[in-house]
């Protein structure tokens, strides 16, 4: 991957090649094992000016003829391209494909930018009416406040475990550690959630490479399986969801990864969680089983997703700290997951990680896409 | 699928439900059979301030919490998403999905379509320097006429022949004859395409239920199979290119079908080719191998790719007529070919109609995909 950041100097088409690379290179490939490539990208159109990213990944990596195909869900681009890659495997189709995931945010207004993040909601229902996305979430995280007497310190919470893991990760968009203070005295954007609860418009890019099982070994000496896929949708429109404090799409996800793994979310390591906005990260701690709903907000502030805690959570730095250039998280998760069960993710390394969790949100949770990953056999 | 056109009082989200509902009842089957939804759409953040149009495509058809995804690939989006269903299909993840395809074109103004538009190309070596797609196009037609003769009225000719069968298609956006010397008299838009050698802006949506081989006898009494799927990539921009007079994108994803399905071009009986300029299909005929290079402006201008002719292309009218609402017309594609192979295109039928290919290519070539498709065997 690309560092994260604002980066004035490097475009949309440096980030792609830099992180696909990087990614090559990694995964002791050559490019004529590839056989097709998936890119997650959210909203080139209205940040660059460009569509058809799938023909750019190709063009730009050198890789033509090969099929390229972008894929959008969102802020769940990367999730969803990644999984369409695991699926394009699993068909036999190709053996050997790669994910990217790039998105260039930071080369027009603010607003500007807010308004394309809002084209993730409800256009219609949301957006039009005035609902940018930190209003949205602002509802859910004021209501799981009244319904499980969640605090805005246990909010600032997971910004402040974040940001320290992010200081450990040279990718990282933030070295900066911060305390609950910090986020207390910074500003209200939408009531309950001030400034230091939102995660940043972000420049980056990231890319993996995936391969059939039986042929890992040909390339790595430390592969990592992935055992599980899912993905769900729900509502545009968080008003016509059944609850506010709950994205039932992760639940759905959440069910259908752990028992098609045959395994509990106990058993789970090190999760990257969507915290597009502190109360996401811990409505998704609940939603995906590591603590019982309305006790998430809790269990961070008592230091349970902390590093080599109960279960580590968003040890890269998460959306918070380490950034959320939009199309590439999904696919940036991976890549922490990978160096998480590699040994790999030097200063915030999980101790003996086995079991690695991805969770990458669309919108307010219309989608979500959910990776289960295990350290493969060494050699 | 809908109507092709100008829909001045239905939305986009109208549209994928009038599409989704009609495929679901064509296909015989009901919404508890659909495991997945793939959506192509090029460019809606753009048209209407909106992504997220997998989530979208699931929400407004009550879908939810099935996994949905769009795909996209400029003007090739459509053909893009069918392929990835039919990856998903072939996976074994799923054995019944729907892939629709939808835009909605007309709610901004003609500038800022052709800036969207632009996007499929090389937003920063072409349409930043002023090269919007007619311009692009003209530039192939030119060098055509120049290396193999090809005339204006021979491009004309293929116009003619879309409109005319345009006349036959209910859902066309375009139900006028027009004449040789009308497209010779209408105005250049970029020498020498003129106004009626050019696709219209439109509005629409397609929707194709896919399913397993050994399902499909479950729910249709004349089933269509799918025999052979490609993909590939070019360069974004034309100048990068070997050559101006042939896509070879298409190429390779002819060569890919053919050798597959174990058939050749000539035993192709109907063809839908992607003519957003009537040069556009002067150089698909030739790169898929129904007619030498060269040969496909003569072929044209002999009746060649009439209807009942050496091999009909686009029965539907085409991008030419039928319109072009850009992420949906790889899926409109297939709709046609579909309504052929089962003997149901009233009054542009073509006789025992036995193999069908679609061409959708987005940008100028930059993604091509190609799909056979063989009549089932009938109960």
């Amino acid at each position: 991957m690309t560092k994260f950041g604002e980066h004035w100097t490097s475009s949309f088409r440096e980030m792609v090649v830099e992180a696909g690379a990087h990614a090559i290179r990694d995964a002791g490939i050559e490019g004529k094992d590839l056989e097709a490539i998936y890119g997650g990208c959210m909203a080139s159109g209205r940040f660059i000016g460009q569509e058809h990213i799938g023909a750019l990944l190709a063009d730009q990596m050198g890789f033509n003829p090969l099929p390229s195909t972008r894929c959008e869900a969102a802020c769940a681009s990367g999730g969803v391209a990644f999984r369409e890659g695991f699926i394009s495997v699993a068909s036999g189709m190709y053996d050997v494909v790669a994910v990217g995931g790039v998105e260039k945010m930071t080369d027009i207004s603010t607003e500007d930018a807010a308004l394309a993040l809002g084209g993730a909601g409800d256009q219609e229902w949301e957006l039009f009416n005035g609902a940018t996305f930190p209003a949205i979430y602002a509802l859910m995280a004021r209501r799981h406040m009244i319904d499980y007497g969640t605090t805005e310190e246990q909010l600032a919470a997971c910004a402040v475990k974040n940001h320290a893991n992010a200081l450990n990760n040279e990718f990282a968009q933030y070295h900066r550690k911060i305390t609950i203070e910090d986020v207390m005295n910074s500003g209200y954007i939408a009531e309950p959630l001030k400034l230091l609860d939102c995660s940043p418009i972000t420049d980056g890019a990231a890319t993996v490479i995936l391969c059939a099982t039986e042929k890992a070994g040909e390339f790595s000496e430390k592969p990592v399986e992935i055992i599980s896929s899912a993905q769900a949708s729900d509502t545009l429109s968080l008003a016509d969801r059944e609850s506010l404090t709950s994205l039932k799409a992760t639940r759905i996800c959440a069910d259908q990864v752990f028992k098609r793994a045959g395994i509990t979310a106990s058993q789970v390591d090190v999760a990257e969680v969507h915290d597009c906005f502190t109360i996401g990260e811990v409505m998704a701690i609940e939603d995906l089983g590591f603590f019982k709903k309305g006790e998430g907000g809790k269990a961070s502030e008592d230091g349970e997703t902390a590093l080599n805690s109960k279960v580590s959570i968003n040890t890269s730095g998460g959306l918070k700290a380490c950034g959320h250039p939009v199309g590439a998280t999904g696919v940036k998760q991976v890549v922490e997951a990978c160096w998480q069960l590699r040994g790999e993710a030097k200063g915030r390394q999980v101790d003996e990680a086995e079991y690695a969790l991805t969770h990458n949100v669309g919108g307010s949770g219309a989608t979500a896409v959910v990776h289960l990953f295990k350290r493969g056999d060494r050699k």
